[in-house]
């Protein structure tokens, strides 16, 4: 099976970051797609990022259904595009911080999300509702980094991290932890052994959920809700939906 | 007051209806500036438009702000990009979703939104829930009518339109309707002469709510959720984010 | 237009207070009728005073919409009587605590309401509930300052308004504030300018939202839960409703 | 112990139904006061009704105190005045539409509330939603019919209130009655044998409520919320609150 | 009339300590069977030893049924089987969970539950949204003390649940203690006095609110999600449900 | 990987059947351990048999992780013990009901659970809130035959079910299916194939996610809510726990 992992998102470490922790964990019949688009924000810290990024990934995220791929990832904490991405591409789409939420759900009372900045907070406090997941989540923390500084060496990043789940783990009884970014996947292993708790990586989540997708033999409903959008002619220079292209 | 109306479809008419209906409610010393974008989706219906709609709706945003805008308006009934508009301009964004249900909730027990496709229901619900309407709706009722044919002359939409308010009165117990389309302000006032209860439009509606955030002095809190987006170089052919234009 | 404003306890200082806050946010073309009850209690602290205050204040929304008021207002943070209030008279009426959330959740992606005393804390959240501003609505916080004290010179309530206000901020992720008092309507916006965030009064928030509602149009549905009272014979001393008056 | 069952409306006839319906199920130890006040509406059917109706309801509760009742039942179902009440005595308070509801979630899985009005039908959700009973409550009917009719003799209110069941236990898939309004405490034992479900009435529920209260020993918690009314002087013919005189 | 309280632990002195303070508060005409099962958890902590106690207790709920008991009480804060032992029985059974949190919900704003282990936290909030009670419990506080070691001459149990009650009040703005183990019984009385607000103990709360329903007349409703099992034959040493020994 | 299926019933051929249908959807690399336990109900339709189906389901899930299963699946959709199961075994548990409903979300706007019973109707609600799925789930659909009924040759029970799920699609506007019992999974693809939406099995879908959680390498979060249960001595004939064993 075939998976196309889109970081929403054009930095290219970052992406390759993502796909080496969606490789330590694909199964071994997973072939991994693992790009990210050429136009757009090079890291997504807000409302306007994450809109800004949706015409390039759907552009990826249909490019590679075109090229094979049955299952898709949208690399990216706050799920740019998710519904959209649903109507525009057959097989299933996860995003990573749903993905994330649904398998700490599976395995623990409740979680804290950590995540970078703290101005997406609230658009965090909207992803734990839309996925129905306001019972399990205990809090969202920032450490007040950005997102691409997680990648410096010599960065404070992963030090922030570990007292925030410290505090999480005391001060908001979670039993588990979410990191709320794609870019925090390498933290995952050393914090789960600090913590003695689990941490989920939303972007290896997603990867073991699409392939349970794919397994099962479910794609998107295509009923109503997700169905293919209608057809029509798009004015100016962004590219029209062309759905017989697929 | 200057307020800045963007219809983030491109059709022309549905922008010209738009327009003469605001302006049969602006008050005397308002000035509209009510435009399209060159690109983007001729109409929205479902999620994929919807998403698409965004960069295009967003740089009419910040082009009304440079003009002297100081409030504005999204209208369309899916309210795309309403959080994204809230970082990238100053002066307050009101969704006509949003605007409709707040104005049906002050003057109502409940309201149902009557609104185009089908394919919308889900997207109309998770307004509501965005908004903290779920104690005032209900119901969503879809007549399954295009949305670019609700202007079409001597089309059946305005009697499919009246048919399930009627219902909405009967069997959802509404004391109030929402329309739950721009190209439906037409509607408006002979669908409430023949209900005998009110019948709110979104675009008229967040007009009068944009004139009284204006009159009241209140701009969107910059303090962290809707902070400026940070300043970064985006890639590609997107044009960038550039809040020193402002 | 003429909006009828009506300060439910009896304390004439703080009707003039009230009258003076709404005068300046007015439009142009806005009467204004501002009036206390002459029987009830002289501030409003708790669930007893609401309720006494009640008659007084249905009477006063009545004679204000038999002298021409085509809205109302009532100008107590309980919102008392707002549901009764909507039944007996035909033009839109705002609770101030009603009002002052609307606009809130317009323009921040959360609020925390400051109070005067700890004893309203648990009305208070009842009326986030009702309106639907769970979502939004971070904290209440009280400063344990009687109403009438507000007023007092040299008081310390100001002071205590600011750190609590502070407080929000810091410890709620509140991005903007409710004053939860019509007394507090002369802090406004030395706060503002102090904090650095949106501070909104519900008395002024509530005028121009009537004035929105009556430029849109709308009046409160009369179909069924806000319909008129039933015309019956009240026994006593009380005087029966009259509905042929109006 | 003595029990003070306060009819809210002025109706003498209504009274004396509900001692009636009072007097066959309270304890051998049990006193009942049941009065009405002077001063109010005859019925309760909607908002401005119920407003009303609180002045003189909560008079009664003080006089029933003063005169040595150590619980409170108000017997409306719209329960007017429950948290002014709970200030205003120090015996703990109940409202038959809570006791009733309770009393339905702690044998039934789900209920319906049959009621008289349509007009209603708002106000009692506001009241499920009030005591948590959202997840128990399946519908809440309406007959249509006036309160005062439900005593006429040959209505067809005893009929309509059975159809509204039937259709509540096909339709709704409710598992019990609640009965929503005073006035239908005769209809109960008759209809749970039609039925052959609960038929939960609200008044003897509260009586019964109110007698575990007092037996368990538990009286109102004055700490804040429901402290009693801070000591302040009331203008004009309004009766001020007077706590010493208990 | 009988009532048949469960201890679902198999500890004969925690079932005395239960029946000492269930007696301390019964009515005149009451009877008590007050017993524990045979097989079973020595105490409750976590919800394994829930689980495993319910055979034992549904066993001791039919038997008591047999001996005449026309309700029922579960006599431990989990209220472990609940809605099977609704299934099981006839007569009206409640949790003391269920039972306490009912209470404190009619004479307080909201609640904090004091525990004993933090690992029944997570357990003691399913609880809270299962009763509809989400809006009136404040918290969740566990004393870190295991269940049999309330019992321990000269243990600090009860000092710890002091200061638990007294941070819930200041922190948390409860207004009522529920005392979350039917060991803590005992610390009632003098708990209510030192705080001065009412603690609520679940065993006595149960014992009053049984006496109740069954003063009402009412039973579980057996229409379809409480009907009695089905009749049918349970493998192995289990012994099956026997509806017609009843 | 191995993995261990609890049917939590008696009956061997139902064990058979989700057998067959967990081998169709299983990993290459995956074994299955599928048994039930020797005691207990024959089926599982209503409270008393889930809660007496569960002391011999944990027997044998302990016993499935002592013979080397590391992650375990309850196979009946009233996921019987749950929560109990995640504190006795280290390795993941996933009930049916969680599964199927938890796929459904991710890939379909909204679904309707059609079940055997009217009477699980309730409980099946239950699960719906605990997993946070009430934004999902449109409606319990109950087609009124027995659990084993499904399995006889010649049963209406297919058509039925196919009938109700006709009605989900037009009635409750579902866009996907779930299967309410582990007996229909049978039916899974030929309802697919005739109803052209999503039709999601709790069986398979346990076994695909229990692969992803395996692959993923997180356990149950051992921290608190389900640590093992703690170490004491069981009275009777019930197996006392004994993590030593393990």
């Amino acid at each position: 099976m075939k998976i196309n992992i889109v970081n929403p998102n054009t930095s290219a470490s970052m992406t390759q970051t993502i796909a080496d922790g969606a490789r330590r964990k694909a199964a071994l019949g997973t072939t991994l797609r693992v790009v990210n688009p050429d136009a757009g924000p090079p890291s997504i810290e807000g409302w306007y990022d994450d809109a800004m990024a949706v015409p390039g990934l759907l552009s990826e995220l249909k490019r590679g259904e075109a090229e094979g791929a049955q299952a898709h990832v949208i690399a990216c904490f706050g799920d740019p595009g998710l519904h959209a991405a649903r109507e525009c591409v057959q097989g299933p789409v996860l995003g990573i911080a749903e993905a994330a939420m649904h398998v700490a759900s599976l395995i623990a009372p409740g979680f804290t999300i950590v995540t970078t900045l703290g101005r997406v907070r609230d658009m965090t406090w909207h992803l734990v509702d839309r996925y129905g997941m306001r019972g399990f989540c205990r809090n969202v923390r920032a450490i007040d980094v950005a997102v691409l500084a997680l990648e410096e060496p010599g960065s404070a990043a992963r030090e922030k991290v570990l007292q925030s789940c410290r505090a999480a783990l005391e001060e908001d009884h979670a039993e588990a932890i979410v990191l709320g970014c794609a870019g925090m996947v390498d933290f995952c292993e050393a914090l789960e052994q600090e913590l003695g708790v689990p941490v989920i990586d939303g972007v290896t989540a997603a990867v073991k959920l699409a392939e349970a997708l794919l397994g099962l033999g479910v794609r998107t409903s295509k009923r109503s809700g997700f169905a293919f959008p209608l057809p029509k002619t798009y004015s100016g220079a962004m590219a029209p939906y062309s759905p017989q292209k697929l």
